[in-house]
């Protein structure tokens, strides 16, 4: 697995431009909306705008590469012209790294689409063998998945801590606010865990708190505060809390060995404690030879109850497909976790003809080729189709936000929902004799997982209009 | 019941022009500030910043009769001398429309006096006799309420079908996502039904979903795709879902019998099912000459918990009206069903006095004339008088947001709240010895309704500072 | 206790002002950015900017000395040189105020870093010997804390009234919208009692109603409709509910007497209701010679738990200190309710490093010396520490908000977390052998309250990055 790296200062750079930009964009959206008033322009499958504010981007000589690079990725959001669903490697950032691991956090869901999620953030950790992450607490409820290897977790509560093994497919929820420490038991393997963060105290913003280290909360203190909390002289609290220095380190074998003596799989030292789940090891919802579906719920798990999210692990056989769907209820954040493919949605928002005024509603296609490493969204009841690479299969680990009483509904293969319409219905709505509908509805007989299409799409992770 | 209609055309031409009026009336409000803080105005019961603004608006040689009349609606705004909780069908816009039958919904609820209640959306339906509504599922959380007719509701769900008989004073919850369609079984009557919906992806943003008719959602897939999904030819499969073409199509006699068949009022095939509950069948919470209260709540009904809303159904006598009351905690969002009538309710938001700069609170009068179809808002707390004209009963449909362990206070009539006051309590209120209270509070012995004013105030829907 | 007052009239000229200013420092910051990266500054230990800025507000020729000031204020919160935790005297309004007492309202919550509390407003009643607030409801669920000295409420509800003594200690929760009077039932000591409002319509907004005085309600209704209300002429309604004309009274001793009849602590007169709960008789969670910390949760008192706030009362004595702890889940907001003291907390948000750029997460002192009447917001999982006097207990009423499942994490002292670190955790961490880190962090004996600094740092309320 892949991961965003490397980013970091551009991110910060990107930062200062930000201002700059805005203001240069305003001006140009200005200019080309006057331009485009009174000029006719003949591109019919995107916003005529766009072409144009490339162009101005293009012809800004003052601009460096990277800034002209912005100015087009400026151009292709004002003009609508961009997919706000799929997330990739540059919408990372860095929140910690040394030469042990690091810690990536996907920028916040800050678009009008996903306000439904704008409260949540998606992380990634990866250590490499033998790292240990040192103790750290931070403001938000946690649902992790082990993604790739084994490890040992500690949580640290006020009255005790709980020291437990994971392994791949793991699920565990850990409260706002425990101080947590980690390590990579595996001597070759990196570990890598998949975090989807619920901050309790600002929207959309984790903040990670680190009581040893170079940066240690405790040099925010007085001295003199210090000095009696500890009543031990403050230069020497300091100087013990600065610690190792880093916040991922390496462990010798001697002290991975005493670190992973705990139990396997959810076997807790605590009465109150409720365990890790394996994904992996339920049983499956859909399973044939196009794919595999298996899901860990709420309903069933009481510690994903009260943060209302179901984990679902997919895995598309290369050559298949899963069958068109949407999900009544849940907001979908699928991460792929191995593989490669590509993903269609219906999507009525981003539609160039409005809903509200009495036209008929139509929907855009939303698309993109996924890659290991590749965050998408998929709202409640938009329909979707994942297809697997003819060479790979597709692994996908999908966090369901809102999953209690969601509903999968089908809309092709064995059980799609056109088969439960009365034969009048049919009649009515297809306009046709209800036993040709059934010739088309009733035709394939896989249930959720088929053959894929002999060929994938070719264009790229943008939006296009549909041409017709 | 009038529905809002042939308005669509006109709220696409305003959204466009909504850029330009807002760069205006930003120059017109600048202007007019620096005017009104030079100049002495005399006009005592409005924002003397209104006059002029309208005065600049009928200036404006460049604007069209509408561009003008849009001028002074936002004149009105800016002033606040507008209405923010009265609704007429001009505030509605169309979804849906073919020549049997058309859906339409209310705008947004986006200003700052109904953060409460930004997330949900009321629509009307209405469908002529036999009318037939394609299958389609949306995005929201939806609580029906026949208003008049009926009808035949099936509702797909991914293991099964639910079909049910409606008529008038039905209630049902229908969950995120379900697929339904639906009949008018009428030959004659139309079919009304009023929807408040709580969209469960984007805040105060409904989407729907057709699958068949000439902009199915399955036209945004790649061929490729569909031809994979139903193992046909895609060009069958995209004529397939093209369908009938129209969302809102006619029966037949025999279909509408085919489709008719079910158990009337709430017998429903399936076991987890919760049936509908009718309003009209509910004992009257109260009743007497000049009108009756019905309610279906939360408490009693479990499909009504998780949505938290509660429906009253209130028939005002003609000549009658409603005890002045509020509610303790639900916002209620009442739609007149039938007749005509008037409201007024103490409003302490708008008060030209500010609250927070320790000057007494004063409370300004919201008033409107209401007839069938209008909509209004009343929020928790605000005492509020309803009025039945002299000539035609009033009739009410209010849902009721937020609505477990709402409580209704009456401020006047029998069982009064200033009844319940302690002797001295009463003494030291009213500042006069309690038997003088007691005379006026104690007067009426009528509970809740009552005989109405002997005339209705004449004044509009907007509001009126009270001169006194 | 003192409590904010007199500045009510320099508020509502604020509010005339802001506009202005709000222009002016926009310029303001322009001018200030464009010098700042043109010449070079030696600042080391604040925004560069914030000196320039504080400059140009001295030279401003036209400016009083208030507007001086507050140009001075606009520029540390420009600059960042703000504390958005600590409100005084100042940050509260007065809501109703007569000869007899007054009720203040502390300012919104709106700073970004208090979105989680945004929806809850701090109020504080002061009634003095016999007063007598007059009948009101609000549209906010509401939870009280009884301050200080002994008085009397009663609920109004729909169907019955409940009258209760209340003294010193005792918490309340008063659903939205029930009509309220209240006495201050002894002849020497203030009444005061601290409201916690969590608002049902508007957030962050509370409206009161009054019936009764001289700006009820009542007047915002038409003559008409009162007429036909009370079946009274519509002139003696409007007089009645004159009433007393203000709403804070004072009630002679007989009338004292006669509202004080009811059982003391909580025997409430009818069988739904839940009682008070007085926090001074709860047993201590922690007690000894430095402190003691009393608590009542939502998860004990069911009249809590819809709300979802715990209250806790903290004294800490002279000379002593509260340990380094942080919550993991709940917003606490504090109030002094008698003393003085000192508070630090590390804060991440507010650090000049980015923690978004993968530099290293660093930490920034908020400090405050807090007095009698201070309210002070400590955020979810920042460390912090409090402090008494050397010469005066320091007594802390502190609001939960979002109690439940809160856990509070000791950093120092008998019980902390370090200790709780497997033995090679602690060396890996610490970088040095885990029996250093025990001299350390467990030499202090005492649990939760411990002996205070020798000397309480002297800087003051604004937050200074500390110098290394």
């Amino acid at each position: 697995m892949r991961f965003p790296s490397s980013l970091s200062s551009h991110s910060t750079q990107l930062v200062k431009k930000r201002t700059r930009m805005k203001v240069f964009a305003f001006v140009l959206i200005f200019c080309v909306s006057f331009i485009s008033t009174t000029t006719s322009f003949e591109a019919k499958q995107q916003d005529p705008e766009l072409p144009q504010c490339l162009h101005l981007c293009k012809q800004q000589q003052a601009y460096s590469e990277t800034e002209k690079r912005e100015c087009r990725e400026m151009c292709k959001k004002e003009s609508g012209d961009e997919n706000p669903y799929v997330f990739e490697e540059k919408h990372f950032s860095t929140v910690m790294k040394s030469d042990h691991g690091e810690v990536q956090i996907l920028q916040r869901f800050n678009h009008s689409l996903l306000k439904g999620i704008e409260n949540f953030r998606l992380s990634v950790l990866v250590g490499n063998p033998r790292a240990f992450f040192s103790p750290a607490h931070w403001d938000a409820e946690t649902v992790i998945f082990v993604a790739q290897g084994k490890g040992s977790i500690s949580l640290v509560r006020p009255e005790k801590r709980e020291s437990i093994n994971i392994k791949c497919g793991d699920i565990l929820h850990i409260p706002s606010g425990t101080t947590v420490y980690l390590i990579n038991r595996d001597d070759n393997e990196k570990l890598i865990i998949i975090k989807l963060l619920h901050p309790v105290s600002t929207p959309g913003v984790v903040e990670t708190f680190f009581g040893v280290g170079k940066e240690s909360f405790f040099k925010a203190f007085s001295g003199e505060l210090l000095e009696a909390a500890f009543k031990t002289q403050c230069s020497r609290v300091e100087k013990m809390f600065e610690g190792a220095g880093d916040s991922i380190l390496e462990a010798s074998e001697e002290q991975i060995r005493a670190l992973s003596h705990h139990e396997e799989g959810g076997i807790w030292p605590f009465s109150e404690s409720k365990g890790t789940i394996n994904l992996f090891e339920q049983k499956p919802l859909k399973s044939n030879d196009y794919g595999e579906l298996r899901e860990v719920s709420p309903k069933e798990h009481r510690q994903l109850q009260d943060i209302n999210i179901a984990l679902a692990f997919i895995n598309v056989t290369k050559g298949g497909m899963e069958n068109p769907f949407y999900n009544s209820k849940s907001i979908n954040i699928g991460v792929v976790n191995r593989g490669a493919g590509y993903l269609e949605m219906a999507c009525p928002h981003l539609s160039s003809h409005s809903s509200s005024g009495g036209a008929p509603i139509s929907y855009r296609k939303v698309n993109a080729h996924v890659k290991q490493g590749t965050v998408y969204i998929v709202p409640p009841d938009h329909p979707v189709i994942i297809v697997a690479s003819k060479d790979q299969n597709l692994e996908l680990v999908v966090f369901q936000i809102n999953a209690r009483d969601n509903k999968r509904f089908s809309l092709a293969g064995k059980n799609n929902i056109w088969k439960q319409l009365e034969k009048e219905a049919k009649e009515l709505a297809f306009g046709r004799p209800s036993r040709e509908v059934d010739q088309v509805a009733g035709k394939e007989d896989e249930d959720w997982f088929m053959k894929g299409p002999s060929q994938i799409p070719q264009d790229g992770a943008y939006i296009r209009m549909r041409t017709e």
